[in-house]
Parts: structure tokens; C-alpha cells; sequence
């Protein structure tokens, strides 16, 4: 598909990608680029990757497809700096969480003739860094490209197989439905996860050994999300704040209400929802999004 | 240790407690009682019990042990129709996720000379009803009892007993004590995780198919403890309100000062927050209560 890939940011997402695109024979070469020089050592021992550095306008030179897969805070930054390093007819493309943001910080540093088709794979696991990446991880996941009204076709289409061919399912929707559905699918479930685990932590009348031990109860599947890149989750926050808060409110005003059937004593209604709630799940596993183990299949 | 143990309600932790009896043989018999002649038909084509009927009074008579393994609102009139066919000299215990109210609804019922040893396995899965059951289920989990502080010794000892046998931890404490510990980590958490997939099933900007399809964000992780049994949770809630209240109000109060931040901007405190959780779970996993694999070792 490509002669030339390049990956900015050697995180979770970029090393798989990198991974992944070299398994499935999708670019000749595959360049990756972090402004750590730890990382960029460890890429190269690694081995992932056809080459390895800290340059970016060196590692963009010439490349047909360059990937953004750093923190979303930092996308302006690296669009000013590779610029004028990015060869006519390239597309950039990045992995954000977040995506009004995204194309407001990198659009207006491209120049005539580069392509912009901002994507966003919604998979991940809790660990971060080059050792976490695998190539397997957009596999059956979906990838969601939200390239603006007057992209080229022939260019997004292009990017729709470049994520099939990872193992992608591939949609395309405007920049803000994609923020305001991930708030709800994404972003206010890290928040409350990150949330209850802090309140926890912070009691006097348990002891934090007593949070650890008794956890099985259901705390513990909170800490896998709570233990995610927190520079990853903080740029979420301060770059998708307007859909979280508006899906904070509802999550806030439906705690409300069953707060209220507690404290009433209306067993009705918690039984009611209760109920409905596990349907979902089902429709989860259906759709191949979920294990249908119990227990995600945990071993014990 | 026991000549003839009854399990009344065959859900997913009594069939689970049968089968390990069995497999642990520290029961000569085991009878299963449950109010439902479906369930007791299903668990004789199991064959994890020596005997299954609906009868309580039949299923307690003679019996060294007595656990009520039904939803919390149940143990009262469950207790009220044993009562005067337990043996003198019977252990009377439960499982509850609720001890003071198991307490007051049990206790009045119980004649002279039966002891009751309150306890709390906390384990589990997603799945409810006799096929759910399984007889690791309580391997190296914590099981609390809240024995009064008049119990004997011998008898709380011979339960501690029984549950190591089983394979768990055994800790003791005041039943006020475990309904609070238990609210932060396992009430609360059930609580949210039902909200937030409400929340999100009721939205009208984003439709349930997009929920499902991108849940793979972290959505999907509550959805599991949201798929538990309506009964067994109304009733906790219903049953441990005061607790629950404040470990919301403490939960609300936290989501409070991070909204806070997200609406003013306030990226430090966020990844503060963010990096003071992730500690927890590296805990929680290094004291054998969660898997140490990303992603819970989810098949992909």
C-alpha cells in the first residue's frame, strides 16, 4: 500500500502499528520516529521497525503515510515541526482519542497537497511504552476515520485499507459525533474508573489493604482502566472537555436518580434497571466486541 | 469436618460451595435445598449434590451445617421456615454481601444452642444459577465472617476451617466494619457500572449500535459486573443503604473536584490523579487478587 510509513510516537498504539504493518506487508518501510532517545534504543533492539530516530523532519522526509500516535496535547507541536519536511502527495494521518482537537491543532500547518485523514482505533490495553505493543491489538477492533467534508476519496479510501489490512473494521463519521460517542464509550469510563479508585484510596475508615484484599468484589476491574498512560488520559480530559462534561452530566443525573431509589428504598426501580442493563452485554459478545467467558476469561 | 452440610439456594455461589465440598470432601453429604423445582431438577441431572429438594425443613434436619446462600431480602423468612428443624448444636452460616441486616433478620429466629457465623465469599462472576457454579470459584479469594463477639471460638475457628478447605483467606471482622469495606469495594463499583450503561443504552445523540461497536474503549469492562443477578443487587442496595450513601457521597464528592479540573483546565492535578491510581493495582496484582496479564488475558 505504501513505500514509505512513518510512526511519530513509539507508545502502545505507534509499536503496534509499526508491528502490525510490517507482519502485514503494508509499507516497504517501516520508519519510526520518538523524541526519546531511550525509546528510540529500545525500538531499534526491538526490531520492529527499518529504521529508528529522534529526527522527525528527518523521519517524514520522503514518506508516503505518517502516523501521529503521541499524547493528543501533543500533535500541534509535532505538525509545525516535520512541515516542511512532508513530501507533496503525503498523508498524515494520527490515533487520537480525541478528534475535533486534533484537526484544529494539525490542519493549519499542512501544506498544499498533504492529505489529512485523522483516525482513531479504539483498542488498547492498560500497559504503555514499545514493550506493550503487539501486532495483533486491531484485530476485529473498529477504526474510526474522521477525514473532513471535501478529503479526497480516493486518499480516505486508501486509509480504510490500510486499517483493514491491520484487522480493522473501518468508520467514517464527523470529527464531533466521533468526541461526543467516545465520551460515552471511552472517555467518562476512564473517568469514573481513575475516579473510584482514587476515592477508595483516600478513605480513613478502610485501610488501603483492605481495598486490595477484598477487591474481587468488583473493584478490581476498575484498576485496569485506572492504570492507563496518565499524559495520554489528562490531554482526553483537557481536549474533549465539552462532550465529557455533557456526558458527566447525564452519568450525574442518572446517578441521581438511583441514589434517590436507594435512599427510598424503591426496589422496583433498581430491579428494573438492573435488568436492562444486561442485555447490552449480550449484544457486546454478540457483536464479537467481548469475550463471552466469565469473568473476561481471567485466569485464577 | 462435617457430617451433613445443607446449601439452601443453588445459585452460582451454593452450586459453587457443593462441588467444592465435595471435591474438598469435608462433607460426608450434601443436601441442596432450593425453592424452585426447576433448579432442583437441574441440579440432580448436575450431580453435585447427594440430595435436592425444595423442602427447606426436610433439607435442614440433622444437618451440621446450614448455609443460606440466597439473595440478601431472603435469609428472614428463610430463617423463620428452618428454624424449628435445625439440630441443636448446628453451625447456621451464609454468604451475603450484607452482614448487619443478615444479622438482625437471622438472629431472632434461631433457637438456643444453633450457632451462626455470619460469612462473605468474596468471589464471583457475572453468571447466576447452577450451571454457573464451579468448584475453584473460591481459590485464593477472601472470605470475611462476622462473628458476634460473644461466638464461640471453636465453632468461628471450624469455619475458618471449612473455608480454607475451600481454598480461600479467611479474615474476621465486625459486621459494621465489612458492610463499609464491601460498599467502596464492591457495592459502589456495581452501582456505577450499572449507571454508566444506562446512561449510555438511554442517550439519543449516540445510538446503541455506536455504544456497542466502539465499547472496546473501555465501556465494555463495566458492562460485565452490570450483567449480575437484578435480585442478588437490589437487594444489597436495599439492604446496606447507609453504607452505600456515604461511600457515594464520597465517590460524588471526588468526581466533583475532577470535573472541576477537566471545566478549568487544570492538567496537573489530573495527572496527579492519574498516576496516583495506577500504584493500586500494581497492589492488587502483586498481593495474587488479579491477573497480572494486560486486558484481564481477554481472548482477542
Amino acid at each position: 500500500l505504501f513505500e514509505r510509513l512513518t510512526i511519530v510516537g513509539a507508545g502502545l498504539i505507534g509499536s503496534s502499528i509499526a508491528r502490525a504493518a510490517r507482519q502485514q506487508n503494508v509499507a516497504t518501510a517501516v520508519i519510526v520516529v520518538d523524541n526519546d532517545d531511550k525509546v528510540v534504543d529500545r525500538v531499534k533492539e526491538l526490531g520492529f521497525a527499518s529504521q529508528a530516530t529522534t529526527d522527525i523532519k528527518d523521519g517524514v522526509t520522503d514518506s508516503d503515510l505518517v502516523i501521529l500516535c503521541v499524547p493528543v496535547g501533543a500533535c500541534k507541536s509535532v505538525a509545525k515541526t516535520m512541515k516542511n519536511a512532508l513530501k507533496r502527495g503525503a498523508i498524515v494521518s494520527d490515533v487520537g482519542s480525541v478528534k475535533c482537537s486534533v484537526v484544529e491543532q494539525v490542519s493549519p500547518y499542512l501544506p498544499e497537497g498533504v492529505h489529512f485523514v485523522p483516525a482513531h482505533p479504539v483498542a488498547g490495553t492498560e500497559h504503555s511504552g514499545p514493550d506493550a505493543g503487539f501486532p495483533s491489538l486491531f484485530n476485529n477492533r473498529w477504526c474510526i476515520l474522521t477525514p473532513s467534508a471535501d478529503a479526497n476519496q480516493a486518499i480516505v479510501e486508501k486509509m480504510r485499507s490500510f486499517w483493514e489490512a491491520l484487522g480493522s473494521n473501518v468508520e467514517t463519521m464527523e470529527a464531533q459525533h466521533h468526541d461526543l460517542v467516545l465520551a460515552i464509550t471511552s472517555h467518562v469510563p476512564h473517568l469514573i474508573a481513575y475516579n473510584i479508585v482514587a476515592t477508595a484510596a483516600d478513605l480513613e475508615k478502610v485501610t488501603q489493604s483492605e481495598v486490595i484484599k477484598f477487591s474481587a468484589g468488583g473493584f478490581r476491574d476498575f484498576t485496569r482502566i485506572a492504570a492507563s498512560d496518565p499524559t495520554m488520559w489528562r490531554d482526553v480530559f483537557l481536549h474533549n472537555k465539552e462532550a465529557v462534561l455533557e456526558m458527566l452530566g447525564r452519568f450525574n443525573e442518572d446517578i441521581s436518580v438511583l441514589t434517590r431509589a436507594i435512599r427510598v428504598g424503591d426496589g422496583d426501580a433498581l430491579f428494573d434497571l438492573f435488568t436492562r442493563t444486561r442485555s447490552i452485554r449480550r449484544n457486546i459478545i454478540s457483536h464479537g466486541q467481548e469475550t463471552d467467558e466469565p469473568d473476561f476469561g481471567r485466569k485464577r
